[in-house]
């Protein structure tokens, strides 16, 4: 018999909207994701102690300014800001106590617990007696205010662990006026100072629409955004990468490796692997730069990218391109026998890579990267900012070193016509052919092809070699390493 | 884009029968597998100091002792034996020197490095100047007389490592008159003192026979097995464990638990997995234990058991149990629906583990269950048995404590019609209902299925918490956790 499993997913949602505990409190949990609770996260050193909060020139848009200024007439142009350490007096008010939402949108990410944990233990230590609301199962917890109210025990089991099960998450939008207004019903319901929005680059847009609109109705919630997508689309020059990214691509890279390493040992197939991911291929391009397979398909130089539907949102992960690929290979392989030109012995074995790399534990990378991210939302929203990315950098250097700020949202948008409608957009950032990262696989890859350079990175491992690591890309990008 | 990679497989088998040096001898290495090379392994203390040789009664078979006494008549009875700490002399004479041959047969399982590497250390400390030749790409490698003389710069590099490219493996057997025949060369023309064949149930059952034949034809090289097999279904009182369940089973658990949050975080999908396997379901069940899903199917209770070929090999794990589960759920629910009994949504995602964990770096436990594996096997031929398979016991102890010895091959036998002969067979140890990890699993899985249970064991971890867990399946076997 072939074992099988069959895991619980469908009903879970609706269940844990009936019960007033966190998802995980009477669970059993393993030796690792025990040790992983009480793991120590350094914070950036700025953020230790007293700190100014400094505005930058006024900001543009990344396409159409005019469009978006029309479309964010409140907020287009606002200066992004950085966090500054100084001499003087802390910036921010330790005696104000704020009321702060926060919601997970769209697909898991490793490490979007800590972006909570990190608002909460910010407003523990700086802004103590504050409130913080999670809105259950996405934004669609904010428009329906179904909410929990987190204390420190009930985030306790969710620090540094994977998944976004504290909360949980959904994919709607609030898009229409309707939904819009529930929105603000709910924030004034709760009285909310400010709410995150963990999400990808459709969410974050959807964050500053929210902070145009409460701003325009003279709300004082605040709205700021945080990266998050395994996809790694999500980046500009202040954000460097998208939380999650380093973990899913370690996670995909150790199959793929431990692939590599079976073919070696047998020689009986050819391994075809298809990863999880949407338009951009810088999961691929990564796990290609951590693994050296034979061959590898960057849409962004096959031109292969299929069409996107209006929302950019086409499920390629579900085209089995795996399968089709070794059919292609036989179909011509046949051919070339027939013509008396191939004599060998074609097998090809297909893989998808997918859901076991999103909600895996995270990375100490992640783990600290988010636990910045929310630590930084909540400075934002303490200092009165809406309408920002949290941004922290210089992520190359030592934790002390990172550089914590906020992006304007604006500035990353372009406008696009949809349905007839100017919509704004954060540009999805794609595979940048003339990028560090491409160049250093390009410059690479004629010799996997031809030798077998396999690497197989092994587990993730989260003390002893290897452990701090930072993915390729990331280094890359920051010119850490030579392209 | 659909990202996409190849790898070769297909013609590494004919490459590296080209080259004269390892295949990894010019390859990159991660940082965790570099760390790895150099893990320092503890062996049994009885196994660091004088120990003598003591051998137990007269061995009779595991069924139709006539039968099998027939098959093996050079063989059959003898007994097995343990090594015995002494304060006189070392039983061994350390001037004599060996040249033992060493074959890896059948599908990889983690740790398989190991038991080369601790073979040849063995040599290296107490029989000087002895050789290994490592028989390449399985048994064919004996029957053609190709191998490589391994040396320590060419074992290095596949210290603690997984797969089993550093001699690669293969599933020929060695069957007919004409291959024994060919066989007898080799060990003629090698001078063989002693074969150590790495395999699973056939393959241990093929290293008897080899055994059988040698000694009936006066050959002076002796054969000793080794049980390899991520099934886990080579095991007996005195094997408590094939080597590779270990790793592999923690390698599909923390995908199968990665799975589970991501099933909690969003509630989309119902979630099926399968997992590689034969005919045995101790994967399904050790990664039950370890993960907890709301359904386990058991083959072994569940009486959906496919006829086996003759070989006993049926390729279970090509059949998509997981896509016909979810079918036949879809089916019945569609019925209740018209019924109008049932007014959920169903929706299915499929998974299968396979290769991603036959060649994970090894754990801890197998790493060192592995070498100390391969130890024995040299200490036995030293001492000049052959027919016995390598037995390291006592595993729920401290590595010190383990026991060592070799248990006769005959004694695991019973017989088998096939295509009108009397055939040796090892009995596949399949999942007992009766024995305490189906019992521990069955006194849970009622709770499991009601209520969210689930763990995520995270991924193997070398350092730290964690790292030196041995597998539920051998701890309930061996009694040292409540059932």
């Amino acid at each position: 018999m072939a074992p099988s499993f069959v895991i619980n997913g469908g009903d879970f949602a609706a269940a844990i909207g009936k019960t007033s505990s966190g998802g995980r409190a009477s669970s059993v949990y393993s030796e690792v994701q025990t040790s992983r609770i009480d793991y120590a996260l350094p914070l950036p050193s700025v953020l230790t102690g007293p700190f100014k909060i400094v505005d930058g020139p006024a900001s543009s848009a990344a396409g159409n300014p005019d469009g978006i200024a029309s479309l964010f007439p409140n907020l287009f142009g606002q200066p992004s800001t950085m966090l500054m350490p100084t001499d003087g007096e802390h910036a921010l008010d330790s005696g104000r106590k704020l009321k702060i939402g926060v919601v997970l949108s769209g697909g898991q990410a490793p490490g979007g617990h800590n972006v909570i944990s990190g608002i909460f233990d910010y407003l523990q230590a700086h802004a103590k007696g504050s409130t913080v609301y999670g809105f259950r199962g996405g934004p669609a917890g904010i428009m329906k205010c179904k909410y929990v109210e987190l204390t420190p025990d009930y985030i306790r089991p969710y620090r540094n662990q994977g998944g976004f099960d504290m909360i949980c998450s959904g994919r709607d939008k609030i898009e229409t006026p309707e939904q819009f207004k529930q929105a603000e019903e709910t924030a004034v319901k709760l009285d909310l100072d400010g709410l995150v929005v963990i999400g990808g680059d459709d969410s974050n847009t959807n964050a500053c629409l929210l902070a145009e609109n409460f701003r325009s109705k003279n709300l004082k919630a605040r709205v700021i955004g945080c990266p998050k997508t395994i996809d790694g689309d999500l980046k500009c020059k202040e954000v460097p990468t998208s939380f999650g990214f380093d973990t899913a691509c370690k996670i995909y890279a150790e199959m793929i490796g431990n692939v590599m390493i079976d073919a070696r040992s047998t020689g009986k197939y050819y391994h075809f692997v298809r990863l999880m991911g949407r338009a951009a291929s810088h999961i691929t391009l990564e796990c290609a730069l951590q693994t050296h397979p034979n061959i590898t398909i960057i849409g962004e130089e096959e031109q292969l990218m299929l069409e996107r539907d209006p929302h950019g949102n086409v499920q390629v992960a579900k085209i089995e391109t795996e399968k089709m690929l070794i059919q292609m290979v036989e179909t011509e392989l046949e051919k070339r026998k027939l013509e008396g030109s191939y004599k060998g012995q074609f097998k090809g074995q297909s893989h998808f890579f997918g859901y076991e790399g999103r909600c895996g534990l995270p990375t100490n990378f992640d783990s600290m990267y988010c636990y910045a991210l929310g630590y930084a939302a909540a400075v934002l929203l303490h200092s009165g900012k809406t309408g920002l990315i949290s941004s922290v950098g210089n992520l190359g250097a030592p934790v002390s070193e990172w550089t914590v700020g906020g992006t304007a949202l604006t500035s990353l948008m372009d406008v696009e016509r949809r349905h007839g409608k100017n919509k704004p957009v954060i540009k999805k950032a794609m595979v940048e052919l003339e990028g560090a990262p491409f160049k250093k696989f390009a410059s690479m890859r004629e010799e996997w092809a031809l030798k077998n350079r396999y690497i197989s990175p092994g587990p993730i491992q989260f003390m002893g070699p290897g452990s701090d690591d930072v993915n390729h890309t990331l280094l890359l990008e920051l010119g850490l390493v030579a392209a």
